[in-house]
């Protein structure tokens, strides 16, 4: 038995919007979109390592995403947290605090918010 | 800037439970076991390719996940999604139907529930 883990596909309500988002400013393009009957989704990943994200949008979507208690945080590791968290802030989206240096790892993190309320734990590594 | 996408954070009401569903019947291993303050994680990833996807379990969760309508779906990519439809249906756990062949892709899907109710796709990939 050889399995992977694949794409995670979260729902979303403007896929432009949503595609703006993580092209532009956490920085993973789409690599692939489809059409399919009643929804509209597309496939975003780096260039090398690291896995995908899926964004689909339902035409019959229309309130907000109901958030329930699912899903905890997206991770995506960024070679610089300052900058990637000034841009979202910037372009309006919401932030919990600043960055911050975490004592037991050599890491700086910063949580942001996706145009759908998806946190996402944006993750520095430096050198051990 | 580069970023790539790192795991998919999902919370569970169960944590062993849940390790035991995707060890045992997906067939990702636990990599990494974590202990918060008020929670518990571990990052379950193959071997080699794919992506990752974290468990975590907060102590004060004591009802059911409420799923609203953010996540659709996990993609798991299989070498035998028949056999891994019938260890998950052998076990207890939810099918949507049996595995389907598509006609537009090279794939046979099949759709299962894991234990707190996430969809789960399960994806073999034929020759073209």
């Amino acid at each position: 038995m050889s399995t992977t883990v694949g794409q995670f596909c979260l729902n979303v309500t403007d896929l432009e919007r949503s595609i703006r988002f993580y092209e532009d400013l956490i920085g993973v393009p789409v690599r692939r979109r489809v059409t399919g009957d009643g929804f509209e989704e597309v496939i975003l990943a780096a260039g090398e390592g690291g896995g995908r994200l899926q964004l689909a949008h339902h035409h019959d979507q229309t309130g907000p995403i109901e958030h329930g208690n699912a899903l905890w945080k997206i991770y995506f590791d960024v070679d610089d947290v300052d900058d990637v968290h000034r841009r979202v802030v910037a372009a309006g989206y919401e932030a919990e605090g600043p960055p911050q240096r975490l004592e037991q790892w050599p890491v700086t993190i910063a949580f942001v918010f996706d145009p759908d309320g998806y946190r996402i734990e944006l993750l520095q590594r430096h050198e051990a």
